[in-house]
């Protein structure tokens, strides 16, 4: 693996030196992560113009949450009385002949830039923008696997969910079991807050977990993700508790589902992020649904479960291959309730066999 | 209650002219939600000279993990397309006739900033610093009251995990079980990701959970706390597994809470942080422990989890009455473990009763 973070750092350094700048501090945990193959809290990292380094508050744990440093880089454990890491990096520059150092202003807070400008004044800052994020849009297969580990941990959380008693459980309760079986699958953790729905919760995206009851007749929409070695997915799917449902649950899953899958088949390299969008949007717009969605139809994900590309009207740019993505459409009735369906799936050539699935749940719609 | 929000406005608003600026905007999400009652998700808070406002990205949905917006207070939900709700605020500026804007730079990225600046050019954008911040540090009757409730929950769920068969049972799931326990007893959730330390890893403060299972003649320490209506309290204890502690054992244990007790007594309104600290800390030097210490002992708690003062040696500051901080020393002896002891008191005259504690599980070394 290790070469694997080695040539990342080269990627970038050769982008940076490309906008005159001989240095990059990379502050953002999942881009340190990205290029050191593990982040400790509160680390940062060096981009050379000689050696990278990684400078860290302190003694890194080893903790499978933070990753483990790529054991070819230079690595500094910083005394507590040193303060902030990107202070220190800053310093260095003093010693290594460094005129511009490019920094993440998204990341950084006003703050800190002020104390790295303070400690070398004769060092010009420059913006590293989102060069990182954008380096970490296509993934490789290594990624791939881990998001297809991911994957399947959360499917298995949610067929075991399902085998069990709903009626009568809360949200909350439902939403911490789910939780706990993903660690059992092996996850590092969740990917994010598991959201359970129901009754005229469900649909509701990223809804918290609230002391409601499932009852019989509810749609119950669940949207849960495991962490695996760093790597985030999302699954989301709706059920409706009891023997028959209604005919307006019937309807509006069916359109949902529709609207799903037209965003699933319009994945593609080279296809625009807005057209994707589109393709689902308009599904649930012609049935007079369009006014409360959701602003995106889905996202990236890798080491953050929301990262580039955003797949909305506004979105620029087109999919890659190996991008991995969301693909999430939703509906809420104020009132009423609604569904939701999310798969994570990987942007591939139809010589490939077109965007993979990573996330297998059916999506029948189960009455439980 | 709404009352309370308003005169905390008031008296920011009166710190803030006084160094001159007529308005000032709020955007760290404690920070909000202190002032404002609420924090919805991305909200951000322009304290008038006229009326204040919540600007919001989206309805808040009365979550409870965002507290519910001061009804007295101006909500402006942000149409999707809006962007930063940051910025908005900024452009109303301008047709406020207002000159100067005082934002945290502490929590404003450098990009942000920037934005702020690129749409209000003739606006001077001031720095608030922590005002905030230390406005939050003594706590009125009610925020401690939300306080006392977390404890109780905490020492609930803890005092149940006692009960039951721990033998055999991972880290990872004694922590999701103490979580699932402080949500049944009613915390709208986690104050911060539960500890549990086994063996060679008991005593680590921070500790993640592993897959380590809980053994005969271990030391398990267990690090957890509630969030009750945004309030974050924390306890931490450690235990014996088996039946007789080994010798080692209970002479570490007897240290740490020499030290413990030491730091306890030493709260008092007037008392400088940094003697509390040196009050615990020195019974561990003393002992020949004091290179693996912890940078503090302790630490403000209220709408955060870790907030000022902070209690360690370089701490600068009084403590004062009805201000929250914990007391948390501990020992971790590379390759056998340790001990670490944690409780939550509020400071307080002695007239009063003197340090009142919060969280109130016993300390006796118990062996399970």
């Amino acid at each position: 693996m290790s070469e694997v973070f080695g040539a990342r750092r080269s990627l970038l350094r050769a982008r940076c030196a490309a906008t005159g700048c001989a240095a990059a501090l990379v502050s953002r945990p999942a881009n340190v992560r990205y290029l050191a193959g593990g982040a400790p809290p509160g680390a940062v990292l060096l981009i050379g113009p000689g050696e990278d380094l990684l400078l860290c508050p302190s003694k890194p744990t080893g903790d499978p949450a933070d990753g483990r440093p790529d054991e070819q880089l230079r690595l500094t454990v910083l005394p507590s009385s040193a303060g902030d890491p990107a202070v220190a990096a800053a310093e260095l520059t003093r010693t290594a002949d460094v005129e511009s150092l490019a920094v993440e202003e998204h990341h950084l807070t006003v703050a800190r830039h002020r104390a790295l400008g303070s400690v070398a004044p004769r060092l010009r800052l420059a913006d590293l923008g989102l060069a990182v994020e954008q380096q970490r849009m296509v993934k490789d297969e290594d990624e791939i696997a881990c998001l297809r580990i991911a994957a399947e941990i959360a499917d298995q959380a949610l067929g075991e969910l399902l085998e069990s008693i709903l009626v009568g459980r809360t949200e909350r309760h439902l939403a911490l079991e789910l939780e706990r079986r993903l660690v059992d699958h092996g996850a590092d953790g969740p990917a994010f807050a598991t959201s359970v729905a129901t009754g005229i919760n469900a649909g509701r995206g990223g809804h918290r977990p609230t002391d409601r009851r499932v009852e019989e007749g509810d749609f119950l929409s669940v949207c849960l993700g495991a962490n695996y070695r760093g790597y985030c997915c999302e699954i989301g799917r709706t059920f409706v508790i009891g023997t028959t449902p209604a005919d307006w649950q019937i309807e509006l899953y069916d359109l949902v589902f529709a609207a799903q899958r037209a965003g699933r088949e319009a994945l593609a390299p080279g296809a625009e992020c807005r057209d994707v969008d589109h393709a689902a949007r308009q599904i649930l717009d012609a049935a007079g649904h369009g006014e409360g969605l959701a602003a995106l139809t889905g996202h990236g994900v890798g080491l953050e479960i929301d990262e580039d590309p955003q797949l909305g009207p506004a979105a620029m740019g087109k999919l890659d291959a190996c991008v991995p993505v969301t693909v999430e459409p939703g509906v809420h009735l104020p009132g009423r309730g609604g569904v939701r369906i999310d798969d994570t799936l990987v942007v591939r050539q139809v010589a490939d066999g077109g965007p993979e699935l990573l996330t297998i749940t059916t999506k029948e719609l189960l009455a439980l």
